[in-house]
């Protein structure tokens, strides 16, 4: 699909988990790897569905603002009892906890993101905190010019604060900014804020049950994946 | 110099103004290039001259959290007007402001940070506003990991919280993070929070009339450059 755009962004803004790596996955496959008998894809959903509430939580003034490697944490312990594996040791669950600074990129998305840094510049605007997402970018070879998160703003997605912030940063107005996301409710809340916003198709996101990648024309782009974005955007 | 490290650091955190950009060659030839008359070098030594005292007001609390953009623009109206300069407009003026966002490396900076890469994760730690350092690295393709400043801890160095705030992004110990700079207040207070440092050499910051490079044994390393630093630290 190709979009007419009258006013091309100078920043994108890319959401991360499931939009930039796989985190189904990557979770799957570091879980099976030393218990095949465990049911990988079920307990990264598991793990995963834990975020919301959990952020919630802190969006709420319940807890105080805490990083998402905790977050993280507090829904493995719960996540590790579902699945009857309570056995493991406190290493080996700040080990798997650290999963998420591991996790593996989309094929398409270093060549896709490689080809928009040639025109933009390239942030990250993620809920995860800065280390994670530093040393996931480092390990997974994600070529950012700059990262910014919740951590940044001390406030999480879909907070105004966090958009804005990212138009703040860089001295621009919001329609200068386009937010990148495979996740509709996140644009949702970049649309209102004013900025522009790409979808991404991540059919896999969740794992082989698949998931609903309709148009929302209300979207500035929608992209098949990053590559897609790239030629969309000229790159 | 070569000195026997006990224990690596995994992050090096880097100052940028002077320590990795050239800001006094850099300005000295954009003031000139329309305005030959001018002593570009006494201009861009009498702007940042005004940088300590402007942070100093925002230190004090006279002035709110102030990003440096601000504070340069606020010192170059000065300068201009000591330097006779007071008809440039206000196009101009904006324009000539930016000119921090477009500061050249030393010819040893590419090459010293690719090399530390590959072994450690570079952050920047400078007070220049996160936008700034951003455009900066994008253009004279610095390549960070992480674009960390006094803006995301809302405090300007030497403060405490800005290098113990490196640590915490990374869940480090101080000792693992070692803070790189031409400046020796700036690693002294470094090290009082714990960290390692590394000065380097940077004898023409403040161009021809050279500066006092002689080593403080209280560093951890002492070096001529980034690829001194890089080879020290067997990158």
């Amino acid at each position: 699909m190709r979009t007419e755009i009258h006013q091309p962004p100078k920043v994108l803004a890319f959401d991360i988990f499931g939009t930039v790596v796989d985190w189904y996955g990557s979770i799957e496959r570091e879980v099976n790897a030393p218990n095949p008998e465990v049911d990988g894809g079920a307990f990264a959903l598991a793990w995963r569905a834990g975020y919301q509430p959990a952020m919630q939580r802190v969006r709420s003034g319940e807890l105080g603002w805490t990083p998402i490697d905790d977050l993280h944490r507090m829904i493995l312990n719960e996540t590790l009892s579902k699945f009857g594996m309570e056995s493991m040791v406190e290493e080996q669950r700040q080990h798997l906890n650290k999963v998420w600074h591991r996790l593996d990129a989309w094929p398409d998305s270093i060549a896709g993101l490689t080809r928009l840094k040639s025109r933009f510049t390239l942030s990250t605007l993620s809920n995860g905190n800065i280390g994670l997402l530093t040393n996931m970018a480092k390990r997974a070879k994600l070529p950012w010019d700059c990262i910014l998160s919740a951590e940044v703003f001390r406030a999480y997605k879909p907070d105004p604060a966090t958009y804005l912030g990212v138009a703040k940063v860089f001295d621009l107005n919001p329609r200068e900014v386009m937010m990148v996301a495979a996740h509709q409710d996140d644009l949702a809340a970049a649309r209102a804020c004013g900025l522009q916003t790409a979808y991404i198709e991540r059919p896999l996101e969740f794992g082989p049950q698949g998931k609903d990648v309709s148009p929302d024309p209300r979207n500035t782009l929608h992209a098949s994946s990053l590559t897609d974005l790239a030629a969309q955007l000229d790159c």
